[in-house]
C-alpha cells in the first residue's frame, strides 16, 4: 500500500464486495427492521444532514425520498443550528445524519438537538462506535470496512446502497424491498464488478492532464454523481471542478463553458437522461468538450464511458465507479498521491 | 446603455432606491398582509423552489426561516417533481417560489403541484403578470423595475429584502417587523449607497485579470453571498468560480487551494464570521490568496473590501454590492460585455 494511489485503488476495487455484504441477510435484515419501524409511523418530512461525500449520498436519498415515498425531503444546513443557535421544530420529522466517520461535531450537534426537540433520528455511518451513531436513536452500519485513502469511495457507495435499501424497505411497508426490487439489487455486485473491468477511465485520464477546470453535470438521481465526481477531482487532482444540475447549468454557468472547459455529463436511460438532452444541445452550441457517462450514445458527446442500462435510481451505484477511477488515474498522471491529498485528514471535524 | 456593461452598472446603482421603494408603506404593507396570514396559521415547514440567482435568495431565506422562525426549511429539487413525477405530500408546508422573471416552467409546475396537493403557495417575483405569480395563491412583487443586464443584480437584492421583510413580519406575528427591526431596515438604503461609493472593487479587478478560477466562501447568512458572487463571476467573466460553505470547504475542496487560487471570503462580525476563522487559518496553511469582504480585518487576508458592521442577517444586502461591482469591472477588464453574456438569455426556461 506504499505505492501512491494503492490505497484508493484497493478501496475502489472492493465496492462489489461491499454491495454483496450489505445485501446479505445479516446486514439487510438490520436495515429492514429500521425501515419497518419508520414505515409503521411515517414522518411528515425527512431532513438529511451530512458533509462532503456523505452529503452527496444524502442528496441521492433526498431524491429517493420524494420520488419513491412522496415524503418531502430537505438537506439541513448544520450551521443554522451549530453557529446561529437555530432550534427548528422537527417533531414531525425524521432526521438522518450521514457520515462515514460519524465524527463531525456539527452533525452530532444537529442530531442531538433534533432528538431533544422530539424528532426521530437515525445515523448512517461506517463506525458503529462513533459519536454520531451514539447521538441518534437508530443506527445503520454500512459495514464498508476500513477505508485506506482519505478520498472516500467505498464508504460513499455503501451509504448509497444502505439508503436505497432503507427507502425501498419503507416503501414496501414491512421493511423488506419487494421481490422484483430485491432481484434488481442482487444484480448490483456483478454489474459493479463488470464496470470496474473497463479500462476507459485510465485511457481518458491523459486528456485531462493539463486541464485547470472541469464541469460535471447530471439531473435528478445523476446529480449526486456529478457532485461526487467533482469532489473526487478536487480532492485528488486539485482541479477546479464545478458541479451543476443540468437545469442550474442553463441558469448562468453555461456562459463559462467553451471548448477549453471539459464537461463530464452523466446521462442515464430514463427521465433524468432525457432531460439532459437540451443541456447537451446547449453545451454543443458552446462547442464544449463533452464526455458522457451512461448506457447509450449521448448526442454531441465526443466520447463515452459506458455503464450498465439500469433504472436511473440504481445508476448512481454504478456510474460513480469509473469516475472514481478517472480521478485516481488523473491524480497519478499529475504526479499526486490520491491516498493522502495535501491539506486533508481522513476525519474532518467542523463546527 | 450601448456602452458595454452600462446596463449592469445602472442596475447595480439602483439598489439603494430599490430598497427604499420596498420599505415604503405601499409596498411593505402588501408584504405585511401576507406575513400576517402566514403567522396566523404557521406552516410546519417551508419549502423554497428557485433557480440560479433566485436560488441564492431562497438559500438566504432558508437560514432566516430556521434561525428567526424555528421552522424547518428546505430547498426543493424541482426535477423530482417535473422530471421524475414525484408528488410529495406538502399539506403542512408553505411552498415559496422565487424567480425574477416568474417564467421558468419547472418552478411553475412545482408550485402548481404543491397547491393541488394542499400546500399553501407564495410566489416572489419581479413580474406580477408572470406564470409563477398566477400559479401561486399569494404573490409578492419585489418591484425592482426593469433589469437591463442578463446577469441579475437588483432583482437579487430586492428578493433578499422582500424575503427578510416577510420573515421578520411572520416573526412579529402581526406581519409588521418590530420598531427596532424597522429602524435597522430603514438604514439599509443609506448604507447601500455608501458601499457603492467605495472604489475598491474596481481597483481589485486587475488582480484577477488572468485568473482561471476563484473560490468563494462564507458561512450561514454569508454563504448565499459566496454562491451569488461565484455565479456573477461565471456569468460575466467566465471564470471557474467555486462556492463553498466554510465548513464544506474543509471537507475535501481545501486540497485544491494553493497560492494560485484566489479566494474571496465573506467574513461578518457575528457568529458566521467567527466560524470562518478556522477556515481562514486552514487557507493560510495552504498559502491561499484571500481577499476578505466584511467590516473588520480578517486574519490571514491579503486585502479587504470593507462593508458596514451590521447584524449578519442584514449583511447579505450590503456585502454583495461590491462583489457585483467586482464582477462587472473584471468582465470589462477582460473585454467582455456583462450585459449580454455569451450563451445566455434573460429568461431561462427549464423543465
Amino acid at each position: 500500500m506504499s505505492e501512491p494511489g494503492g490505497g484508493m485503488a484497493a478501496d475502489i476495487a472492493e465496492q462489489p464486495d461491499v454491495y454483496a455484504r450489505l445485501l446479505e441477510p445479516a446486514r439487510s435484515e438490520q436495515i429492514a427492521a429500521i425501515a419497518a419501524r419508520i414505515a409503521a409511523n411515517p414522518p411528515r418530512h425527512i431532513v438529511f444532514t451530512a458533509r462532503g461525500t456523505s452529503d452527496h449520498a444524502a442528496l441521492y436519498a433526498a431524491y429517493l425520498t420524494e420520488i419513491r415515498l412522496g415524503i418531502p425531503a430537505a438537506l439541513a444546513s448544520p450551521s443554522a443550528v451549530t453557529v446561529f443557535g437555530a432550534r427548528p421544530d422537527l417533531r414531525d420529522a425524521l432526521v438522518i445524519g450521514v457520515s462515514q466517520s460519524g465524527g463531525s461535531a456539527d452533525l452530532v450537534e444537529v442530531v442531538r438537538v433534533a432528538r431533544e426537540t422530539g424528532a426521530r433520528t437515525l445515523a448512517i455511518t461506517n463506525n458503529p462506535g462513533s459519536s454520531l451513531a451514539g447521538a441518534a436513536e437508530l443506527h445503520i452500519d454500512v459495514a464498508a470496512g476500513h477505508e485506506r485513502a482519505v478520498a472516500a469511495t467505498k464508504t460513499y457507495t455503501a451509504e448509497l446502497l444502505a439508503l436505497l435499501l432503507l427507502i425501498e424497505g419503507v416503501r414496501a411497508g414491512d421493511g423488506r424491498p419487494g421481490a422484483e426490487e430485491l432481484a434488481a439489487l442482487g444484480r448490483l455486485p456483478g454489474l459493479a464488478a463488470g464496470v470496474l473491468e473497463d479500462q476507459t477511465p485510465a485511457q481518458l485520464a491523459p486528456r485531462y492532464r493539463f486541464a485547470g477546470r472541469v464541469v460535471t453535470t447530471g439531473r435528478g438521481y445523476a446529480y449526486p454523481t456529478a457532485r461526487e465526481t467533482a469532489l473526487k477531482l478536487m480532492e485528488t487532482s486539485y482541479l477546479a471542478a464545478l458541479a451543476f444540475s443540468g437545469a442550474d447549468l442553463l441558469h448562468g454557468p453555461l456562459a463559462m463553458a467553451d471548448p477549453d472547459v471539459p464537461v463530464l455529463a452523466v446521462v442515464g436511460s430514463g427521465p433524468g437522461g432525457n432531460a439532459m438532452r437540451e443541456v447537451l444541445a446547449k453545451l454543443g452550441e458552446r462547442r464544449a468538450d463533452v464526455v458522457a457517462i451512461g448506457p447509450s450514445d449521448a448526442p454531441g458527446a465526443a466520447l463515452r464511458i459506458a455503464t450498465p442500462d439500469v433504472d436511473e435510481r440504481y445508476a448512481p451505484l454504478l456510474d460513480i465507479l469509473p469516475l472514481q477511477r478517472l480521478a485516481l488515474a488523473l491524480a497519478l498522471a499529475r504526479g499526486e498521491n490520491p491516498d493522502a491529498p495535501r491539506g486533508l485528514n481522513k476525519v474532518t471535524v467542523t463546527r
